[in-house]
């Protein structure tokens, strides 16, 4: 198989409900389809589909592949959160939805677990950056260091299996991180 | 003066941006002015208006008063901080903002810095929460407690000048909390 399809066979979950930032979804969706993974829109509060945020108001909307309640991290070669400003604090606050972060990040098959923009506020939140070093949008930067993070200021930091990115400019080194970690 | 007018010559600064949630800034400012307070709509960014979130979308604009950088907290009797998911978020990543809610807390004429559901991020960003006791809405539960925060479920909780409440519910609560401190 060639370079580009240097994801074929593995599968990623992207977890997300509404107000996910469109292009954090959208952009590093096709770019991994691109590249042969298989992936995973994967939602809470048994949503069909979920409504992005599209830099300042509502967006499109996805069709939703899966219930986080009916997979399993096992199921995964990496974990993909998205920014948004309300699609994180929605998620942060579901039970289901943190325990499956932090699964993943157990999880011996998960490569990398992923988050740009607001996404890494789910890392605080599932307790995985207590000492790691992580980057995020400028906003979130004291939460992070409040849950023990050293935070830098890169287009991608990587710590183990956990990437994190600032912002939409950052997807492509992004996605390439989380490519080199999966492939 | 009634009882009703016990707020009569006082000066309370409600400190806002686009996103914040509506009724959390509108019902208070109403119950606030019905006992005689004076409030000023202080905002970012040079904005002559901010435009609401009316719990699922944009909601009603309100007309700034002042901009952060031309008052002073010593112009005030109190600090209030509507929620919303995205208000918070654009104000902690502006300094003076961030500097107007430090300031007031220092400042001696003002007798509550009163933040609401989201709203208590900002006190968070403001380094104001450690070892005190807080509530919020309970998605940024985490990250008030990462803040060094004892993090109560009540309908309002007080800390010397700092008064907090979780949500629309509680603004009935909120408004008597703030009266009882400044009048």
């Amino acid at each position: 198989m060639s370079d580009n399809q240097n994801l074929f066979g593995k599968k990623i979950a992207i977890l997300a409900t509404d107000g996910f930032e469109q292009i954090e979804l959208i952009q590093p969706k096709e770019m991994l389809m691109e590249k042969g993974a298989q992936i995973d829109i994967v939602s809470i509060d048994q949503k069909d589909t979920i409504q992005s945020w599209d830099e300042d108001n509502w967006g499109d909307s996805v069709k939703v592949d899966a219930q986080v309640t009916d997979v399993s991290p096992s199921d995964y070669d990496a974990l993909i959160l998205p920014g948004g400003q309300i699609n994180p604090d929605l998620l942060r606050a579901n039970d289901e939805a943190v325990a499956f972060i932090k699964q993943a990040h157990d999880e011996s098959k998960v490569k990398a677990v992923a988050a740009i923009c607001h996404g890494p506020w789910l890392l605080a939140e599932s307790a995985l950056i207590d000492g790691c070093e992580v980057t995020s949008f400028p906003s979130i930067k004291t939460d992070l260091i409040n849950a023990g993070a050293k935070w830098a200021d890169k287009e991608v930091v990587t710590d183990g299996k956990l990437v994190t990115s600032r912002n939409p400019d950052d997807i492509s080194a992004f996605v390439a991180k989380i490519t080199e970690l999966v492939a």
